[in-house]
């Protein structure tokens, strides 16, 4: 397998646009669960930039549960993260949700996102992994490690070599969250693989009070980066705004990362 | 919803090609995981025809964890699926893996069917409910019932009419099996739904042995029907031979099924 | 290990008070989940004898999840099953949840059930095993297969003969119904063990309706008897009444069940 | 409820022999899984001494899922679990598993611990709470935190003011470990409980190379101590040897968390 960490050699980092995963610094993705507006997104991009991530995530397509729900601003949204790019600085990562989409996505974004929901979609693997452009992996929300690992190997057969994990928990009995982060993930595919190791914990908990603590867990157990929701104003968000931090919560939790960071000898 | 069956007036039962799902007739579906090859799949069509199937199955484009698996004869196994029609006079379901695939498979198969693992992808939901053609949804791994039901609406929000429902196990934490058949979903899913819901034994335990008490018991809960894998020589199988029954296991299995059925006040 | 099958000659099944667990005749336990008043457990008591039930079931002794929830009537609650068992001459199985309890229990009780909550608690399968009585053993909540049968050896081991297996729901994501009801348990269970293998479908669901369907599926994959909730006014009951059948679902129920039966070759 | 955060005025730490749960200062609790001999708990107990561990823990009773593997030491492990103590001046923790064992164990141990297994077991949780010792509630492993705080109430409602809870991992689908390890339950138990919260990374990980990450995670997400199993030869462990830290793998591990609970602002 091309993600065994047994079967490289040399440079395993992973780098997009200048920012390195992998490497000592951990990298902070933040941005909006989903791209609402021009003035959302650039609030909010700006705001995380400053507080010092590396990178915006935004959904301009949204897989949502219900045909009624909203679906993202789709191409407009595309546009607007184009813009934040631009303001910022700062590259993008976002969600694809078909093959059909792949091309639309990528002449975007410098990080092609598959979601949670299409981590079993084989075409989708084959489609980003033979996009010429980075791809982020969520972990299906009942997928074992082995599988997060095979859908990567389905991404770099078809060519990535800028492929990068995501932790962002998963299905369990227990009910007090949206989903239980399996944190012993972490360790466990870094022993196994070269890839990169980021951690969602906005989406895993589903609550902003929360995300400070498990960011911090993430990195104390070794995450290359993480994934945070920031929305300028989450009680306005049209979409998961119960997990999505304040610009000023944001810029709290990093300030605190930066002290669990170093602590186990990394960066933010 | 369109799904709920408090909000329909008149015929719910779903017809395809002449096949009522729904009404006093269970549906027998049946057939390889597969379609290996002609003979493979024609010898094996005959058998299941012969046994009392209603319906073929036969996988031409198979997702698979990892990428260097076997995926499929392809646009050949679609050739071979309409030939086994023609042979028959049975319809035929298989599975569509990607939207791009919507148009070619429709104009073989009688009604696609979209696979646990694309449950959650709503670009193929929406595409399959714009085909044309009936639609059979699997019940993702780690989906709700609410979730499944949700997949429906995206189906029938975009065009389709002819759905049905096949509950196929879900992950748990009991590793004998490959997954737990969740047959309480059967009568729960009919207080709620008007679409058809039939139940595929053979993916959930994933051995033939255990496939016929399965069958039965989704059939004395209520099931409308059952999909299950038979190939000619299950010990040739290239894939899933473990949970194939022959056509003699088959044959016997529906000759059991019709005590039960008549016990329940329906027929195979 | 002595559940095997393999390991076992001659005679395997299970007799308890005349009654003949894992023979041609379906066994069905009924009654309440706990006994409220004398008035209740003698009319249901006599209800479900009325109906075809073999073996009475109440709880004297409750394991609730919080120390202000109804107990039990403890002693009293036994006084009130021996007196059922007196005026219908079925059997009685109670739960007993703690080693000092097991002696008072016993002295009362014709089969000591093991509840979900204590499959794990060793000191009580080895008490139970060597107080002279049938025993029981309910699968936990989160309990493999493996150890369900585990369970059953230690009891076996400490002297007991008479041993019977109940599958009751497991633990998962889905959380429409209480739990999640295992049946392929069922056909597995048989392969392994000559203990016969009940399924209680009341708690697995807690939902009324749907308990007859599952009684239904459960006998038709195999099963060798049913333990089942009525309460003779569920409308009242102190606990669990909305999974409890009145006597006239009961009877309607069993009456389905007779059908089922005899398509699978067993009788009620 | 008397576990309740909001319920409680003014001290809210737990003091157990001079060892405070629920300060600035992380707790440690280690030795070995077993109580195997004299000289392995005596070395094992020194080692983890010097190390920085404040409190013991070594089972001699024990829990097995089989009857015939190893049951523990009894009586003779608990006398040298109190050598042990004297030896070193440190409290000890020890497994209690029935009613029957309650005075026994508490005549030498100075907290007695409810299993994963025995956390439902409400007549031990009555116990121990009237026991006058300190009790340690590990979470069950299918237990909600609901339940997990209901089985404390048990025990806080019989008498006992000294009770911490020890999340441990839980059922889950993902069989590459033991068990996953919840870490979200961390912060969302500290946000309704003053009962102080400890984590166990090794029975949760079941694999000594992932305890120290996981010891780490716990401690950044606010966990007021840890519970770690420590054997003076892990290769020469009877039991769950694999999960065992060696005195040097133990002593690196204590370095690391210092400084992680440094950058939390806690002490170890």
């Amino acid at each position: 397998m091309i993600f065994d960490k047994h079967n490289v050699e040399g440079e395993t980092r992973v780098n997009v646009c200048g920012v390195t995963f992998g490497g000592s610094e951990l990298i902070i993705i933040a941005g909006p669960c989903t791209v609402e507006s021009r003035g959302q997104m650039l609030e909010t991009a700006l705001a995380v930039k400053e507080a010092g991530a590396k990178f915006l995530r935004g959904g301009a397509f949204k897989p949502r549960a219900s045909p009624y729900s909203f679906q993202g601003l789709c191409s407009e949204g595309l546009a607007i993260l184009a813009e934040a790019r631009e303001k910022t600085g700062l590259p993008v990562v976002t969600e694809v949700l078909d093959t059909a989409q792949v091309a639309e996505v990528a002449a975007v974004a410098d990080m092609l996102q598959v979601g949670s929901r299409n981590m079993h979609n084989t075409a989708l693997l084959k489609a980003v992994g033979a996009s010429g452009k980075a791809v982020l992996i969520k972990r299906g929300m009942s997928a074992t490690l082995q599988e997060h690992l095979l859908a990567a190997e389905y991404v770099l057969n078809a060519g990535a070599r800028e492929v990068v994990l995501c932790e962002r928990g998963i299905r369990t009995f227990e009910n007090a969250l949206r989903f239980t982060l399996d944190l012993s993930a972490v360790p466990l595919l870094k022993e196994r693989t070269w890839l990169p190791v980021l951690v969602d914990p906005s989406h895993a908990t589903g609550r902003a009070a929360l995300v400070p603590a498990m960011a911090r867990a993430a990195v104390a157990c070794g995450a290359d980066g993480l994934m945070m929701e920031v929305h300028a104003h989450p009680d306005q968000a049209l979409c998961d705004g119960e997990q999505s931090l304040s610009p000023e919560m944001f810029n709290k939790a990093i300030i605190e990362l930066r002290a669990v960071a170093k602590a186990v000898g990394r960066i933010v």
